[in-house]
């Protein structure tokens, strides 16, 4: 019996809910051996207290030693093993637009490039085309049509852009068509299988329709496709943990993530009190909560450690209105550090804390790296932290009798 | 994906080195319960001091509870799942003396006997005859000649010595010949598949030769043959790592097992203080240097507390010549535990400490069991040490976008 399948034979239902505040990159290192972390520099009393009442543990987001993207970072969070679940190179350019890839759905990442008149490319990025002008070429795109499916064409940044071909009986297994250099042709959308030899015919269509559209166009008269992929089979958190999930986040990329494993978009909100503000509205039309702040990422990743330090205050002071809603299981962790000693992110592991009316309280008396160290959830792997939610929360029965 | 698949795709070549330095057998016990270890009994002030400024754990060799011999403790520290990857006892054997196996021997761990005149066993040990004579009827072997195939005839110890077949098509898997009891002859090489049966024969023919070569020696005139094996099918260092590996140790079972990963064997150190000078006049060959220390297991095995306390002291001693290289990822381990109190391996774990620029200083202030046990590391299998040695010379690259 695996993991999986056992957290499904045993999920309760019930009224108990579980927020999981994630925190991106939140984890850090001293400036200097010996120093403090981000997170232990910056002023955290409303963390602290939840600290103390709670269990604190080291989560591992893949495996000792691996640096986590994004997307297996979310998903190790989430609850699946992110050594099984690989997602495709153009999911993932779908789930950072937060394009909500559905079961029927082959995504693709597309380049704009530059072909000569002879037909070779000669820029494979069409100039690193400005993403306005980008926006207003994947418009014309948008008015191709091929029959028995839907199509889907979403600017993404500068050349880059994702196609999206929804249909019965779309293999994923497709070759890119980007030769990887300059001064040959692109190459045909080969199928390596024969369940993907549809996507690859319409593909190869959507190709040639497109070359005759953008035939005038100054930079951008032609285009490359990669990573064809359809979304990773992941069992929903419906199926999994029986749970209404909603996911409240700024960023596309997470909410695209997110919307992968069956989770709700919920909400517009632009920043962290926004957030809170869904969170509060729509309380009572979910049982499980996925609120994701950005921003501790984005100064690690600028090698800001005093604005990290600070972004992880504002995070603790939205805290009291989490708590305020009383949800059965509170959950602090991160999808991975990133500290801005490296600027990037890293293998280091992430402090995690738990706070639920069962949690085992233990002598951590502050959320840090070095007092999580020591805590009564030890050091465990990520894909661990949802079904140690579920358990906080109430909502797993006994294995066996 | 399994681990080494993402380990591979990971790799990146830098100028960053790794130190590995163990210390065999250095996880001890108090002599009563609430006592010190012989670690930490030993003034080892250079050692605390890396504790101060690197991260610490505990390493469990093979599984909890698990005490591992030389080869399965050195595979998992060098990064393989020892229940993974299981090296045959003829392997183990040939990896013993030095004998660095190639891929297309068999390596067979052979016994001198003695048999009566009705060729029945008389002795299975030959009188456990000593080593130098055994030596000398090792060379009578040496003078076998078989078509197609080199030959290695190789002394071990009293009665036992190692055949290595090296040759095309040679399946590891034949039977013993030992038939472990005496008054009764030698059995037959039988191969248990197709691809052994090669093996089998020459086995047999080797055996004939020797048995006419070897009937007049007055204590060892016949032979067994046990353990046939073909080296482990393990991935290199260069493969799995992108490493140029190399090991410094003095004995030869070490020596062995590095070679069977690949690791160039470099040196004729006799003591810890030429070891070290191998390390500091070949820095600039290699990219990761395994440095093996015997002494804390030796004493360990002895039952002698205070003399393993001293080992552990000399060992301290070298640490400056090391970090004065500069290495960017330096780990203290070592492959088990060798309590005095016990004479013997043990299950127990192994305090590990890495010093790295990006090590996320812990508040461990010492190297030693009861500090490790609280240290960032958390509690680890011993297969993650070489990862996290990667990680933190940043020779691993990030896993997904």
């Amino acid at each position: 019996m695996d993991n999986h399948e056992l957290i499904q034979t045993l999920q309760e239902q019930n009224d108990n809910k579980i927020v999981m505040l994630v925190s991106d990159g939140i984890g850090g290192l001293p400036l200097k051996p010996g120093g403090k972390t981000e997170l232990e520099t910056a002023k955290t009393p409303n963390l602290d207290a939840l600290a103390k009442i709670g269990v604190s543990g080291m989560s591992t987001p893949i495996k000792p030693g691996i640096t986590p993207g994004s997307g297996p970072g979310h998903l190790g969070i989430f609850g699946y093993d992110p050594m099984k679940y690989i997602i495709g190179r153009g999911a993932l350019e779908a789930a950072g637009i937060g394009f909500a890839l559905g079961p029927n759905d082959v995504a693709i990442r597309c380049n704009f490039c530059t072909i000569d008149k002879t037909g070779n490319i000669s820029d494979r990025r069409a100039g690193r085309i400005p993403s306005d002008e980008s926006a207003a070429v994947v418009n014309i795109l948008k008015q191709i049509k091929l029959p028995d499916v839907e199509l889907f064409v979403e600017p993404v940044k500068e050349h880059r852009f994702v196609l999206v071909i929804r249909g019965k009986g779309l293999g994923g297994n497709v070759a890119d068509t980007d030769p990887q250099k300059t001064s040959v042709p692109p190459l045909d959308p080969i199928a390596h299988d024969d369940e993907s030899k549809k996507t690859a015919e319409l593909a190869k269509e959507f190709y040639n329709q497109a070359k005759k559209l953008l035939a005038d166009q100054p930079k951008a008269n032609c285009l490359t496709m990669r990573g064809f992929a359809k979304r990773p089979a992941l069992p929903s958190y419906k199926e999994l943990y029986g749970l209404n999930a909603a996911c409240i986040a700024v960023y596309p990329m997470y909410k695209g993530l997110a919307s992968l494993v069956g989770m709700e978009v919920i909400g517009e909100a632009k920043t962290l009190q926004e957030e809170i503000d869904v969170l509060e509205k729509r309380w009572n039309d979910y049982n499980f909560f996925f609120v994701h702040f950005k921003y501790t990422d984005s100064r690690g990743e600028d090698g800001d450690f005093d604005a990290k330090a600070k972004m992880i205050e504002e995070l603790d002071a939205i805290v009291p209105r989490i708590t305020a809603l009383k949800p059965s299981c509170l959950v602090v962790t991160g999808d991975h550090s990133t500290p801005a000693k490296m600027a990037s992110h890293s293998f280091h592991p992430v402090p995690t804390l738990m706070v639920s009316e069962i949690a085992r309280t233990d002598d951590v008396q502050e959320y840090g790296e070095t007092a999580a160290n020591h805590g009564g959830l030890g050091h465990f792997d990520a894909m661990y932290i949802m079904q140690l939610a579920m358990a906080h929360a109430e909502r797993l029965a006994k294995f066996g009798a």
